[in-house]
């Protein structure tokens, strides 16, 4: 880092201080927790934290930033896994995980708008008298709707209810000139000009910053049922998935695989007893009068294709302990190799290739001798296998990444994403021009040049 | 139009008429009729027509076009309603009707992949066999998929299986430079860098031209049913609707109200019998165990708001008499007032505020002692307010313009939108910045200088 830079850095946050007071933090754990903490990817500290409260004061930090070109890096929950929350080239960490009022519920108009801090779970809570729910849930409970809005994260009820790109009706965002946008009202559709919303949706930060957004609600089903159903071959569960969707009406919710190795580990982290064979997770959502011939229906495509059983759920609160299993998989890796470093990948393909893709992956899973279980939306094609290496180990560090190269490679060969819902970050740039061709690339770029000419915005990312 | 302008066209006619041979035409009729013709906004013909039966031949165009800035101007179906094909600069209008191959069903996946000049009803009739439909359903039967996603288009099932915006998974585009870009693959979902089809989804031919499209299908449901309810009052059918959207899971699919001047038009164009009060017409897809369940709660809802009756079609050919009607209305307007001109509007409110909306936009109908039928996809919060004016009249022009921004204010005010499914064209350019504010605009003026930075893809419209 020149001296030009380092001192305009310095500027910046002695005039934030000035402005914002003990909200600029500046000690180098902090700094620390506020770059990348969960994966593989090099922790690279921001030069400051600074806790936005407002809109306003979001814009404040990023007009004082962009004026010494200083990089502003939005921050939310720190659970994103593709090194978005780094600091390649220093600057402000802007963290609004202290924006958390929720700031309107229409319950008539089924939606909520909130600031940027706040989690799903909060959320839900607030809701919980209403009959309404938020459904995207990716994996973190601490993931805040900023985060999850700016990586387009999705979660186990997207098959039914969509990601966060169908779910965000429309944003308030802090542009790269600091002024303040939002991109529209609250109608469910519209057709006003260009769709700035799905815009800023999965722009990880780099075109603006997302301060406030409303999104849709749900009313909570009047049935809900839960089921497991084992089987002998991923294969079999992939199929069962399939010719479930392609039937439709079945009143599905999730269906969720979690392959052999990943079943040992639930089992132990989560104190289940579940067999240790590939198994679905499904649940349904409907009402009392049509649901339980469609979770038979269901059952029956599942025994044709070699369903070693097929159990509901006995309770709301076994429902409740199965799914926070299923969401707590990633840690139940991390926890059955502790000192070793999980990787969750993240592809996603069309769902006829799923089980192709699974296999394939699989094989290769055994090729690099690595160690990893798979856990996977299949009811969306996308699924997340798990390597857990040793990061000081050099070979097994190679032969990661080759397998990470060939996992990208084989989803888009499939006509599917290097990534169904962690986004590109730093992680995945390397895969971006395969995905898009040189054409998308350079489209992203003209992008990225046009909404933030000079770059302060989490540079480093996506296009960099 | 300066001489160098038109020498410019000219060269660029010959070039293309070296290359596309009889497939370029400079007929002034043929001209016309790829201007606007359905509107009142003036018919603003192109120097030429081109029909391209490729992307590459529409790559060409737009190379050769660009090179001597020349306008292109995307034209599918010509059913725009907002000036979207008029070519107030001149130009080319580059014809894609002729590019009707289905590429592929791919029935595992619930997709299909389209060239832009097929239509829904060709698809629709393409997959007969199959078991599976694609739902968006805009008014005019000849719409083609390009045009339909370029003006994010929508229609009476959008309630229950969203819009344009929804229902493309990934286009293949032509740029401003001449470059062709396929925005994604086929899965389910993506997080892998900036949307590009969202953004190309809506943008008018104004960043790029949609050539091809990958678009989501859904397997008809086991039963349908469709229902009449009328009322007293428009109010009590917005109201009867905002309720049954909030309980949920009703398997509503379409909501439609039609006033009672809308009631009678369709009468006489459609040979019905309907009692002339406000109507719902409601449609209900699911399975055989649940649905009539869910109608009978529909059917409480509507009587605890005031329905006058309550009947279901008896026979699918009924069923498709309703619809065909419903989606004639247009038709019926024009039909009914011989000689005058019928403007559909579109605004878009979030439904606590229909009932509200709609009231104050009928005071509005007597105020200016206008002639004006009201219909909607109510579910969506969406309605057509469609004035029938003599065009030669000044005082009832101005009287129109008068109402026409009134109505996009109030839409505004209400949180809602000044275009629901028609998009902004020419005709709704006036009401962008008061939706988004000088920084959207300054916003979307930013990505269409990114993307057409020589201003030649269809100028003059949205952000002109």
């Amino acid at each position: 880092m020149s001296i030009g830079v380092q001192r305009s850095v310095d500027t910046v946050i002695d005039i934030l201080k000035q402005r914002l007071a003990s909200r600029v933090e500046t000690g180098m754990e902090l700094r620390r927790q506020h770059a990348n903490t969960v994966t593989w990817l090099d922790n690279e500290p921001p030069d400051a934290v600074v806790f936005g409260q407002s809109s306003e004061e979001v814009a404040l930090v990023v007009q004082v930033a962009g004026e010494y070109r200083v990089p502003v890096i939005a921050f939310g929950g720190g659970t994103s896994l593709e090194g978005q929350v780094n600091a390649p080239r220093g600057g402000i960490s802007l963290d609004l995980s202290r924006m958390t009022r929720i700031v309107a519920v229409h319950a008539d108009d089924l939606d909520a708008t909130v600031e940027a801090g706040v989690t799903r779970v909060q959320l839900n809570q607030y809701l919980r008298d209403t009959g309404l729910f938020f459904p995207v849930d990716p994996g973190a409970e601490t993931a805040t709707f900023g985060g999850m809005a700016a990586t387009r994260a999705s979660g186990t009820n997207a098959m039914r209810y969509g990601t966060m790109r169908d779910n965000v009706v429309s944003v308030t965002a802090v542009m790269a000139d600091g002024r303040v946008l939002r991109t529209g009202g609250r109608a469910r559709k519209s057709s006003a000009g260009y769709d700035l919303t799905r815009l800023l949706v999965g722009s990880e930060g780099t075109l603006g910053i997302i301060t406030e957004l409303t999104v849709r609600l749900y009313g909570i089903p009047e049935v809900t049922i839960v089921a497991v159903a084992p089987f002998a071959r991923v294969a079999d569960a992939a199929t069962t998935t399939m010719q479930a969707m392609q039937l439709g009406g079945l009143g599905l919710a999730r269906i969720e695989l979690l392959d052999r190795l990943q079943i040992e580990a639930v089992n132990t982290y989560s104190k289940l007893a579940l067999a240790c064979t590939p198994t679905l997770f499904v649940e349904f959502h409907g009402t009392a009068a049509g649901l339980a011939d469609q979770v038979e229906t269901f059952r029956e495509i599942a025994d044709g294709n070699g369903a070693l059983g097929f159990v509901t759920a006995a309770s709301e609160e076994e429902r409740r302990r199965l799914w926070k299993a299923r969401h707590d998989a990633y840690w139940a890796t991390r926890a059955a190799w502790p000192g070793r470093l999980a990787l969750a990948t993240d592809v996603c393909v069309p769902i006829s290739r799923l089980a192709e893709c699974i296999a394939e992956t699989e094989a290769d899973i055994e090729r690099f001798g690595l160690i990893s279980p798979i856990v996977g939306h299949v009811g969306d094609g996308n699924f997340h296998a798990t390597p857990v290496i040793d990061p000081h180990d050099a070979a097994e560090r190679q032969a990661l990444e080759e397998f990470l190269a060939r996992l990208a490679a084989r989803a888009i060969a499939m006509e599917g994403t290097c990534t169904g819902e962690h986004g590109i970050g730093q992680g995945k740039m390397r895969y971006l021009e395969k995905e898009f061709g040189a054409e998308g690339l350079d489209a992203m770029r003209a992008l990225k040049a046009a909404f933030d000419p000079h770059g302060i915005l989490n540079p480093g990312k996506i296009v960099a």
